[in-house]
């Protein structure tokens, strides 16, 4: 860490800023810049060390040198995370595509959802038993009962399924009946979710915030780690940014970006970053050739018919298509597109 | 809603989205433009309703004509809410102060901080014994020992006391310790808490989330309104922008609109805007005048100990000044800043 | 355009404001709703037309239906445009890497540069003789001097060469010494500089602004078309978000929805989207496989020398790495990569 | 000038580094951390130098100590400038206001506007004779024929006038006809219209462009100051943010901000802000009470005649009841509200 100090600092407070970082127990070397003074500040830092730091008011700046995550940094792990989930890897040369409907919505529909991915090779199965809905007086999930059709689906069909679970009380229960949790955009900084998500031992996809930065989501990915769970997997699904064409504007420098400062998978969600179907192909390729492992993307037996985000949800012809179009990309990076 | 039908949809395609919409219990009216057909649609639209005509392919557009929320707007409530905690009122001509530390931190601590407060006439003492952090590694607040403390302030001092609650798991016990209860930024999106806080008897402060609109923010308000807690009050804490210069964006044309749109009060966090203690005097200057009701500012007794946001916290005087500073603003505005 | 009209409108209002839409030449539909009464207005509305009624006081909200442009829309024009750039086309299935140093530096710098680049079979060359820069105490281009060294290096090795133009006066000059000029982003709303573009003969890149919206980037695009020039390439290269982890955020959405709304062909730049050379590879495919037409990269024979941009400058060897690597990505998506 | 170098960046290149600090003549000083070789750089460093050594492939990160501009910087000026515009002092303890048209129409609409203004006390008048306009199908300003209208209502009516200025060819004219020029915000950095308004003896108001940080809005200051006008006022005219309930967000952050980081004046455009006019009043208070020097505000005799703007234009009545408004703010803030 490097604090820098306001011009015109007395010496005494200058001394007593020195002997407050001896205090916390870190070590200070001090410099006289020609403009300012600068104190290197030696031994482990912590947020709340820096912000301690930053309120002293003779400090007109405070410099953090190394990134304040460990767990999820490929610096300090040189291996790359595969995360195993049934006999599907996600992390190696392979790419996996999850996919289905936004919400379990029925048992006919959740299983016609399932045969048109089995058809089609896909080998997980997403679909929401909880749904978060921006308005109380919409459609919000089936719940537990949700739960129960995405196990008899697994048990039905062999398909593996992934669920996003939003309430601590859920996190044991969905633990059981899904392969895969999900962690959704509006949670990502809901730490006592991730916490209790740190216990389980199924693996999560952990979604970007909509107005997270690449920092801020590797530390949420750090919470899970630091909590106990290794198994996580990043989502990257849009940004909020001034433009409006499209719900979010998906960001593929934070999928290389991610891939250099962790070791940690990144997959892709171009459903929620485009909010309508013409987009999703294109920003689907994108993101292979972008280098992420995996895709999570929309699509259901009847859009039209669909309760929740039908806008953005494939046909099951255009995710056919959507397949067939992702397979020589992959080739083309070195990947390999992973259907049966 | 109106919908705007593609160019180039055929009569068959028509008739069936025509079809469609009176199939879910709604009215169509067509009306054949110069360059598109937009189709009025009359009767009771849902969120749900608008996405769901979006995803029909020879959809352009849907525009929604009636906002989405009902128990929050002025259109449908031509009273204004005043919110009671204890002998205050929030909402009406009074300007209302909350200020204290960011945490609850010790019992020395927080009645050094009680006896600030109370000297300089504030009669609502904010600290937080949750504590959302986005680091794992950093200070994560006193949890329910803390809910003790506040309790204790309150019985000795006479002042009223507010916290933040982020667990579901809490709400019960939170509510039971303190005069008000806080949504945070991060969970204003968080629908399991703000359906549990909807059943609860006290008043709730509901930060905005950095990057939520307007619309979004009304909608979270609607959530708590809806499970059945009427005394909800807006807190404006700034928004993430591109701008880096200070911690967020404080967003005062949001007052203003908040004011307007809505029957409930609204407060404004200068502290967590600024994110230094040099912007708060003037920008809470500002929020007077731009119409808040109320501040929710951070002041400790010791910053410089501070175990969180210490470079936003006010200096006992700090916040002496700042006060006197304010009572003219009210004033100017026809406000009447409440001290005893 | 539909105008919604507020709730409580006066008869005698709601007769005015349909007086009014008949007096500027259009023709006004009453429509009434259940809470909104909704005026479809008939004929060809600007703007300028929009902005007026917004302005009426009983109006509570217009809706364009019709998008504001036209000689840039591919609704009104079902051809694609192919820009010739010398012998070279942009917008069919080639793939252009436009690639070269930030700025004109002497003429050892751009002979050389221009040397690296014929041996890798680069077809264009760009380079800035005018330099915008942040701080006026930076190195501001060599001007004339350097559009004659352009003019040079044409004539000495063959390439094509483009550069940026941004005062008014220096357009005709540079309309004869290169082959192609570009707006950069800080310009893309300087009317007059695409007014005085519009009149030269030949093609123009140009480059988002940095918070340009897609709607405001077409008509950017209808200014140039409008005043003349039919040879417009659309250059995505990143916009401002809360992200700062890199220099600005690829938007990769934009060039698939420009290339839907629009007949003009899209290049990307993602120099100035990464700002460091690490994330260009990868975004690189990610452009291709988005469906971009091109790319604008910036490659310097001596990076560490370079006078401006020198971070986000591929070393030659980088450049050679990133050819190869675009080349099956350009394969798997039905394009060639157009090298000699 | 901080430089962290990469780990594992062996001796040789460590050696190379410093060489080249050295060469470009600035003194190199070497920090052994434990994570990381810090270099502290002594020296003058410019925005070139450091982006120079970003470049170097084993930097891992550049941090200025000192801000980048000095001629604007109030560190390194103590004085507060006063920027005199006929008899009227911008800076000082009087509250300005800047009202009138968007665009100067006709000779019979700006006298008119002249004639409410005057009434009003108002004592300098906006209107634009140039327009920035979005599409090019819009009303696109008077020209000359615009200016020398403003040239007669400051005969006739013995008011100031302030227009904008777009095109470097129109400078020294317009400085010739008006009492102030203004740079718009999609010029603020349009360098060679800087660095022309540079020459003239006019002062400036310059907008803040919509995506400017405020580092770059003191950068665009300091190219006015550097090419040798030394009056300029900036003016916070709202930023693009994701929230579009108004056109754009007001940041008042900014306002203190710059009071604080340098010593020129700083005035508020609501009306921009707002983009319509409910919202001003509010705005113009809390920009008052945030430590504004001014207000720049659009009012028409007319507004739905309007050729531009015309939902942001104040009806004169309004504009009457706004300055009502702002009296008794200014006075709680220590301002005195400058009318006649």
């Amino acid at each position: 860490m490097i604090i820098v100090v306001k011009p015109k600092t007395s010496k005494e407070e200058l001394t007593k800023l020195i002997d407050n970082i001896k205090e916390v127990g870190l070590n200070p070397v001090e410099f006289e810049g020609e403009e300012r003074t600068v104190i290197h500040v030696l031994g482990e830092v912590r947020n709340d060390t820096e912000a301690h730091f930053k309120s002293i008011r003779c400090v007109e700046k405070v410099v953090r040198i190394v990134r304040p995550y460990k767990l999820a940094s490929r610096e300090h792990h040189s291996h790359t995370t595969i995360v195993k989930v049934g006999d599907v890897s996600i992390g190696n040369s392979d790419f996996i595509v999850i996919a289905g409907p936004c919400s379990v919505e029925s048992e006919s529909q959740i299983m016609e959802a399932a045969e048109m991915l089995k058809k089609l090779g896909v080998k997980i199965m997403r679909a929401s038993a909880f749904k978060p809905r921006t308005s109380p007086y919409d459609f919000q999930g089936l719940g537990i009962e949700g739960l129960k059709l995405l196990k008899k689906v697994r048990a039905k069909t062999g398909l593996l399924v992934e669920t996003e679970v939003m309430d601590v009380r859920d996190v044991p229960i969905a633990a059981e009946y899904v392969d895969l949790l999900r962690v959704g955009a509006r949670n990502m900084q809901n730490y006592d979710l991730l916490k209790e998500l740190g216990k389980v031992k199924k693996p999560v996809i952990l979604k970007r915030g909509i107005s997270a930065t690449i920092n801020e989501f590797i530390m949420a990915a750090e919470y899970l780690l630091y909590h106990g769970n290794k198994n996580v997997i990043f989502c990257e699904r849009g940004i909020r940014t001034f433009e409006n064409s499209y719900r979010n504007t998906l960001d593929l420098g934070a999928v290389a970006l991610l891939k250099k400062l962790t070791h940690l998978p990144v997959i892709v969600d171009p459903s929620h970053a485009a909010g309508n179907r013409e987009l999703i192909p294109p920003l689907s390729r994108a993101a292979v050739a972008a280098g992420a492992d995996g895709l999570l993307v929309e699509a259901h037996p009847n859009p039209e018919k669909a309760l929740s985000d039908a806008a953005q949800s494939l046909y099951p012809e255009q995710l056919d298509e959507l397949l067939k179009g992702l397979k020589p990309v992959c080739e083309a990076v070195g990947k390999k597109l992973l259907l049966h």
